[in-house]
């Protein structure tokens, strides 16, 4: 299939071909970051501005390796929203970026909504790298394209996500993903953190860790967030690892070869103890080394890259 | 006219005839960022340091995104002065600068008169972007540079500068430029902000709102800095907005064709409502994009770059 | 010879045959940076991935000229160490980065050991940027590299290191290499900041100034650290200085051919009287310069490059 969209907002308005479009080019830039010359000269003369407005090291982190990798000139604005707006106006933030005549643009920003609203005033290609508690679909993306190193297809596989769902734009992203792919999604959690309201996204919501991993292929913890904790919604972090951190007992209640995965970094022994996210049944860095050919592929095709093309300067 | 500076510390000590030599190349900059492939070999092999040691978002976005354009190396420096010189002299800072060898430095510091007296410690060209109150030339010339789009010739126009003149660098700069344009400028805003001294400067001083806007071919408003309203020159912001804020009441002061400006980023509701900084009159955001040729045009000048070259690379 | 090791972590693992062949191919970059165009096609389509995970300004503006010049591709994470790895271990850190699949890693961090640690854990390059107390070692090669252009060679001179030796990671990469290099090195200061211990380095240990400087071929200043005084090692500000801080009257206590060094920033009036920091005694700007092209080097070589190729591509 064509790639058509200027954009990557979310996963929510993919169809399932576009993802496995965004993958088939993914697999081709694996296969080049494991030459001894990494870098292609896809994006040469581009140049992409990485607006982050909400701290975020590692994302931005590999954005830019990725936009590295293509050629790309990478200039990245790390701000709060607060220093970089000055009491603007989203609107006035986007207009005066647009103006700038970058050549695509990857937006963090805490507002939900943003990248689309972005993306509507300005001519150029924008990637969502985090809006909010709406989407992050590359983080799906390369959780979902290493679920795919291991199985053939996504098709019927059973899948849990584990953690503080109720605010995770990691959650809601591959909950439209892998839903896409065939795949049975539970989320779980304490009630608080996991209401049965997911269940209209298409998902199992479980409250019971035995339940939630007794069936799963894979099982996908969140990243527990310390700021959380003041919440009302939120155990205290003991009482969340007493409940439903992952270790050595539990991880039995796991198929043997479940996949587990994290988006890191990990607090070991809370979401998981050190063992079990060292052993063979983690896949954590291999998403981390996912991230960098998924975002290549997503910044190489919004900005017009075809397929064949790749694959004739893969040669 | 041959271009024969090294640095590009102020407007002050420019003739016209080099202005105007700015913006020529600054033109041909423009139709070059107009196509698919923006980016020229200009400054190839050349690397350029940004020395930010004061606070900057914008002005530093743009000078990074010029650098790339012109396919120089950039490496930003974002510091505090203080933690950057750790109690070392300015003179001590840009000796340790000079012994680094870049190909070219732009300075953004606090304190008026560091551009040039970086400029003369060092070989290679010193382009000021911001030195305390002193000058902020490159935002005069996109300022000028951008009037010139809509005027054939500045000369006899009006052009009322309303706001803090007191310490405004941007108002210096854009006095040197206006006046050396042929255009006759007014400063306007509250008596405490807007000196009579400022007659020495060849300018108009006026206290009244209407009579600043009466005969102006542009007005150019200046961002109010939220943090200045501690000192005792400076009203309340309501007390501001309520006397030479610009509505749509007062706009009817203006000419119908008056070109209103704005370095952004604007306070909406504070020196200008919204509908009028979104309107046809507005040229807010054609000064961002300009602040990008502009820009390329001083970089490429200050290290050699010749006009005639430019005309040949553009083909 | 030929350069063999992946890493450079310090000085102490190396030989004195390595450390000249750093010095012969800085020498060849040190050429090439004189030239008008700066820059070599040396680690082109490399990506470097500086990993600051300790405030630094200075270090970290080098390296990246240095790969810059040398035409690599550069990203910077700025991070202190909490932010970066939000609670996660030194270990999980190191394989996130390999997992990236960086080309290269320039590591700085308080910790002593990071780099070795890191660099036991990804198979690239890893080059230590300062990790804590333990060795600077690009800082001391640039500083030696500095004495080895005045002096045709180091065997039997005498250099004297003074100030707060105690836990200087750039005292003691430069006590391995001048020692390694044949200088006899003598460390002085106040007796809480230089104990005796450091003799088992083979090294003198001085605490008195006019001793210390008598036979020097070259006294090496270290910076106060200004944030070290509340430490009860430490004598305040006005004391250390009067007792062992360099003006013109303790200066005639050196040979009047003896050189003097500082890592930078000065404090001037503290380690150093203005006069004799600009004195031509003083090599402190030659220091700043040859840390471009020894960093070169060191890249250059830990990538694999040759000395040979070096050659051919620098006529």
């Amino acid at each position: 299939m064509e790639w058509t969209r200027k954009d990557l907002i979310g996963i929510e308005p993919l169809s399932r071909e576009e993802i496995e479009a965004i993958f088939t080019v993914a697999s081709g830039f694996k296969r080049i970051l494991g030459r001894s010359v990494k870098k292609v000269p896809a994006l040469r003369g581009k140049t992409i501005v990485n607006l982050f407005l909400e701290p975020s090291t590692r994302t931005k982190l590999a954005f830019e390796m990725a936009a590295s990798r293509l050629s790309a000139d990478v200039i990245t604005v790390n701000a709060d929203a607060s220093s970089f707006v000055k009491g603007e106006t989203l609107k006035d933030t986007a207009r005066n970026i647009c103006a700038l005549n970058a050549d695509m643009i990857v937006l963090r920003h805490s507002a939900p909504g943003s990248a689309k609203y972005l993306s509507e005033i300005v001519d150029v290609p924008v990637i969502n790298a985090g809006d909010g508690s709406h989407e992050h679909p590359t983080q799906a993306l390369l959780d979902n394209f290493t679920m795919l190193e291991h199985f053939d297809s996504l098709e019927g596989k059973k899948v849990t996500i584990l953690g503080d769902i109720l605010f995770s734009r990691v959650a809601r992203s591959n909950i439209f993903s892998l839903t896409k792919l065939g795949a049975e999604v539970t989320v779980a959690g304490p009630a608080t953190l996991v209401p049965k309201t997911f269940e209209s996204m298409g998902v199992k919501v479980v409250h019971d860790l035995k339940t939630a991993l007794a069936d799963a292929d894979v099982v996908m913890l969140l990243r527990i967030q310390h700021e959380r904790q003041s919440s009302t919604h939120f155990p205290s972090l003991g009482e969340y690892t007493s409940m439903f951190g992952i270790n050595k007992a539990r991880a039995k209640w796991l198929k043997p070869e479940a996949l587990i995965m994290h988006p890191g970094p990990i607090n070991r022994g809370v979401e998981i103890d050190s063992e079990l996210a060292d052993s063979d049944r983690s896949v954590i860095l291999e998403q981390v080394t996912n991230g960098i050919a998924t975002r290549m592929a997503v910044l190489y095709l919004c900005t017009g890259g075809s397929m064949s093309a790749l694959e004739n300067s893969a040669e």
